[in-house]
């Protein structure tokens, strides 16, 4: 990513919210990675102490933290999303520290951020910013999330190619009084697999670091390139039924599924270790079930005997970045133990 | 539910990993409670740890756990469950403390267990337990999980009185042999509406603690009876779909949802503050959608107006059990902050 990143000229500025773990962040530094995007001012907190100076926090700033962004500003180069005037206004009246502004836009997502069309309320928006002394509007973010949603890899070039458009228009328009604003985009399917970034400055794909079953399924990364899993030992067989049932439930994978190729929902896909060579069972042989602790793996009639009390098998998780935030550690392939930053109370 | 068991003359094992708090766990033992259920060998630790001596893990015995089982088993009087001859085999052959097992019986809820009718496998598993010094043989044990996904109280009715059948007629079939031999069931439906527990030794409820969405639902509790909300701030309102959007989302709720009675999936009821009084919204203004740290709030068209950026609403969650697990800590109503036990690594 970080390759790409500089084939097409972008800042890459990735999102630490999937593994976030300060040593996990280290290995960006071998790549040249000098800004990041976090999710929560916690993560901020964390990743600052830990050495980084170029912090996006991107989540619609939540006024009750201002505080906290405020001090963490004075040490850093901080940058927030703003979406509403609410928002704008808090931060004019209370931020004393250099603090740059992203405004958020909605390319189709219709999470967050405003309508590209809605120049009005963006103005009423960089009023604010103007008000303030330490504010600096930075540009235009957005997350093209329904890109998750994709159908195909077509329908991610769409969608990716549809948002460029907006952005750049957006910056078009605003480029008169504002020179220097920049367009953030990148989502890791789009940032995956799209290879026109053209008007964009920066890219902040997160999921990548690990990739998943959502992102295999998509067409986005192949099984190969999925870096995380969950190691389950089995406590319990029912050949009645095909079931394994392992120590493994909501509380450690989280409870994300696709569709399989049965039409039922799944929420992971196995990995056993047979005579020593580790082998990914066909799509039939899946994880059917959580509840808290419980995972129940559906087998075929010929998987079954492959499974035995007390073995450990890997899940592969859908969505890789709950079930890292759930766990809040990694086992390395060297047996080395990685933490994450402490959960977010 | 303490009076209720006494009134049933049952032995009162509240399951802790709803609240997996020493502190909260304090307060089960002015109601005279001395045992406990946990789902984990951790969680058996740290409550042994806070005085506990009588505990049940209710977990389909993980083999790769014996020695720490084993060192829990040498300090206080501690129960597991079987429910295959592989996991028999491995504890008669390692433990060397007094181990207290139950055999897992599935009534129905088809998760784990050995049907009721398997005899043979019940008489292969007793005939490990007799082989080793260290374990005793305590009786059957069950959890009617599929009482949650009852239709109506009726259907918890009928489902707890069919379990009820099949584990007197076990207790019966083997009391000759055995006759000390328990029952212990009670999840926390049927726990809470039956009142027929003839036969039964123990109840082992634990989310009746809390309740939450889905007991309500189900027809298990009121509104008035759920104690566990998760405060949520609003980081952006959307008036063109009717949505509020708040800093809460799959990391801190989880993804269990129910249908509303729109027919959508719903993640949560939400309640605010109307000029200092509390107020639970009709059920059309509900949490509509959840991503990593983003949770969707669907509003009717004249409860808009009353969402304010930086207010703080209440989400009452779907199932407070994964809630609370994922936030790690609660915050009273007298403002004390109650840790619960450190994160299960």
């Amino acid at each position: 990513m970080a390759l790409k990143a500089a084939e097409h000229g972008l800042k890459f500025r990735p999102h630490f919210k999937t593994h976030q773990s300060a040593k996990i962040g280290e290995w960006f530094k071998m790549f040249g990675v000098e800004c990041i995007t976090v999710s929560s001012v916690r993560m901020a907190e964390h990743f600052a102490a830990n050495g980084w100076t170029d912090i996006t926090l991107a989540f619609p700033v939540n006024v009750l933290e201002i505080v906290s962004i405020n001090r963490l500003a004075a040490n850093i180069k901080l940058n927030v999303l703003i979406e509403n005037k609410e928002a704008a206004e808090a931060l004019a009246k209370k931020i004393s520290n250099p603090l740059g502004v992203y405004i958020k836009i909605d390319t189709g997502y219709h999470r967050t951020g405003i309508a590209p069309s809605k120049t009005g309320s963006i103005q009423m928006i960089l009023a604010q910013i103007e008000n303030s002394k330490h504010l600096a509007f930075k540009g235009f973010l957005t997350h093209a999330g329904h890109t998750y949603q994709a159908k195909s890899v077509n329908e991610i070039f769409t969608s990716h190619f549809d948002a460029l458009l907006k952005m750049k228009s957006l910056k078009q328009k605003f480029s008169k009084s504002y020179p220097n604003i920049e367009i953030s985009m990148g989502d890791t399917p789009s940032a995956s697999v799209c290879t026109n970034f053209d008007g964009v400055d920066e890219i902040r794909p997160g999921n990548f670091v690990f990739y998943d079953l959502m992102q295999q399924n998509l067409g986005v990364c192949s099984f190969d390139d999925i870096a995380v899993k969950l190691v389950c030992p089995v406590v319990s067989k029912h050949l009645s039924r095909n079931e394994i049932v392992i120590y493994g439930g909501a509380i450690h994978l989280s409870k994300d599924s696709i569709i399989n190729i049965n039409g039922k929902q799944m929420f992971g896909r196995v990995v056993i270790n047979k005579k020593g060579k580790r082998e990914l069972l066909p799509p039939l042989n899946y994880v059917s079930k959580l509840s808290q602790e419980h995972g129940i793996i559906k087998v075929t009639q010929n998987q079954f005997k492959n499974f035995g009390i007390g073995d450990l098998v890997e899940i592969i998780p859908v969505h890789s970045c709950l079930t890292a935030n759930l766990m809040g550690q990694y086992l390395t392939t060297e047996a080395e133990t990685i933490n994450m930053i402490p959960k977010e109370y």
